[in-house]
């Protein structure tokens, strides 16, 4: 009977080579892709646990911490924000958002499903928050949890976090940043901002494919979700005691269990996704080969290439110069041009991806990625000049090379 | 400062070449792995939309429907469990829970964190739950949703599933199966049983790894999930509306803004795991190019050869014969013998990965899987033969060869 249900089985997965320039995911890294072809191992092999432990080692200094809690969540991005947020926050909890973008709006609506009672400290779309501000927030609010995020792509901005994890101490709450966008990219360093936990993806400064996301927990953040412990029923053991305080509202999402899986207890939760981990690995293994502050130091030129080089061909950048992120560049669709127009274009006649926009931005702002594999020199020449040639079909004058040359003399600059 | 916490890069990934004979993961299908490392593409790029279609296509047949919302879920095959569970049930429902095993109670210890009213039918690990007393329990508990699961590799029991839809439906119930550990091995017929939703995973008879879950809603569910739609701030469209129902507690799991992801309005939710999608569609096209017809019945011939080969040995085989799952074996380890060491050796010396067990059957039984890639007649043979010497090895009494010989025999019986 089943397969009375017969049908087309399509072609040999064969994508077309697209140049991907826009706010993630970007082309992965090749030694990625390679040992995501590995073979699989038992998920309590002792050389699986083995991967399992360099995993934790290999993403601490991209974190920039010291925290043994480092390891990752099986899903995107989205999925590591959750688990933090539904681990961190008991239903009633007060929780500030630190609030620039889309991405703080993702923030509010996740705690809300969660129950948390939310208040935000907001900047318009394209700037950043001062410390001030949140240190006014915090002190009129008394939030349990403070959370933000690092870069938010919706408006390129990248929130600075100098201080805030002594703030968030001082007032007795904990804190979490979504570093999905920023990552591998620019520094993170969760121990030197006190930050208690921090969440990325790989598909954006990592150069891997979405679908893993890794997390580094403080200390304190673990002690906080150990006491809401909870092993389902059907895996209980001696060893692993339950918490007092209350029950994670989610099991997939539940930290205690997802940190005793990664523990020496082995507790077992999930089944580890192991080729999203294999490439999680080389993600990191990528990144530290090349050296952090080499990696940071890259990403920066790309972004200043970019900026100069849409600059000299007369655009508009979006956004505060002094808070942009170094990896996504936001530029304003000139009066008279179609933008999907032109992203048409970029893709049909150059295969090059340049992303589009959200809510206020919509229409109004292209957003053109530089990051990982992508925060190439070429790579950022060859898209400029390309939205040169598109800029002139669609009738908007545009000297010829001007961009390039600009972004050229900006790369070492 | 990053580079200062600088460190071992340890080496190139090079898992050892382990056989995958417990009940899950095992190891994937070369085609699948190979799948994978293809480039990525944007996630709105029309090349991907299309092989999201075709991976909607691809797994009907295999769920035995013709759902047009037929999916895959990012993260592990639980994540897809809890996907359904949080977007089916509003917190107070009264859910049923048709339990015979760990992946039971697991329901129950999902159910419990949304804040359902549980109740169970049970059966002793080792048994299914009749028919009768699964319809005994509707009637008195009258539930919104029952859930069960098809294979439940903690007992290796398959719960006959022929008329459980038609006894929702007259109660007005929805229903949920976890068809996790049977999905590409044995049929799942959807449509006939009248289930309303159906997930799995890739890691088990599918031949892939763990990190991407397939799913299929009925259009009674997919209304009454989108009757719960509340598109997140930030992303919001004229075109999609929330609907009256209470909220979705989860935004990770929100089946609503995850169809409407997956749907000709390609709401932005998460980033799909682009290499984890390649690898489902592989998997899919592996099985569907097999046929489905064959691919169960190479199953149930592995079954078969693993059953009797261990009965030739003289060992005893766990559970009710009437309802064993094809692809998982339990067998009794035998008095005297000490389980952790028979396996460490199969691992050490036969590079063969068997299955321990869990709750009131750990250190009684060891599980024996063959599915997927692995449900192979040279595995299976293989895996009976090193059991054999490893047996002998502990003080067993064996005769060479014989469950080899049994199993061979019972392949083609």
């Amino acid at each position: 009977m089943a397969d009375e249900l017969g049908m087309d089985l399509f072609g040999e997965i064969d994508p077309p080579q697209r140049l991907l320039m826009g706010p993630g995911p970007v082309n992965a890294h090749p030694r990625v892709l390679r040992a995501m072809s590995a073979d699989l191992l038992g998920q309590f092999d002792p050389e699986m646990t083995g991967y399992m432990n360099q995993v934790m080692a290999l993403y601490r200094p991209i974190f920039g911490t010291h925290n043994r809690w480092t390891m990752l969540i099986d899903g995107t991005a989205r999925a590591a924000i959750e688990a933090s947020l539904v681990s961190l926050v008991v239903p009633g909890d007060r929780v500030l958002v630190v609030n620039f973008g889309r991405f703080g709006l993702l923030l509010t609506e996740i705690l809300g499903r969660i129950g948390a009672l939310v208040e935000t400290v907001d900047a318009p779309w394209g700037e950043t928050v001062p410390l001030d501000a949140i240190a006014a927030a915090i002190e009129r609010f008394a939030p349990k949890v403070v959370a933000t995020v690092h870069g938010d792509t919706s408006t390129t901005m990248a929130q600075p976090l100098e201080g805030l994890g002594a703030l968030c101490r001082a007032a007795g709450a904990l804190s979490y940043v979504d570093a999905t966008a920023t990552l591998g990219g620019m520094e993170i360093a969760a121990d030197r901002w006190g930050i208690d936990v921090v969440t990325g993806g790989l598909q954006k400064c990592l150069g891997g494919p979405s679908g893993s996301a890794p997390i580094t927990l403080s200390d304190a953040a673990a002690a906080h979700i150990f006491a809401r412990r909870h092993v389902e029923q059907g895996i209980r053991r001696a060893d692993i005691t339950d918490g007092a305080g209350p029950r994670i509202g989610s099991n997939y999402f539940d930290l205690a269990m997802i940190m005793d899986y990664w523990s020496e207890k082995r507790l077992n939760h999930h089944t580890e996704a192991t080729s999203m981990l294999y490439g999680a690995r080389e993600c990191a293994r990528v990144a530290l080969g090349e050296g952090l502050d080499a990696r940071f130091a890259r990403h920066a030129a790309a972004g200043r290439a970019m900026t100069a080089g849409l600059r000299a061909m007369g655009l508009r950048v979006f956004g505060d110069d002094a808070h942009r992120m170094t990896n996504v560049t936001g530029v304003y669709i000139p009066d008279g041009v179609d933008g999907e127009r032109v992203r048409t274009a970029m893709r049909d006649q150059f295969e090059i991806e340049i992303g589009t926009a959200f809510g206020p931005l919509q229409g109004r702002i292209w957003r053109l990625g530089a990051m990982g594999y992508n925060a190439m020199k070429h790579k950022v020449f060859i898209t400029l000049g390309a939205l040169e040639v598109c800029l002139r079909c669609e009738g908007f004058a545009v000297s010829a090379g001007g961009g390039v040359e600009a972004a050229i003399a900006a790369w070492d600059a």
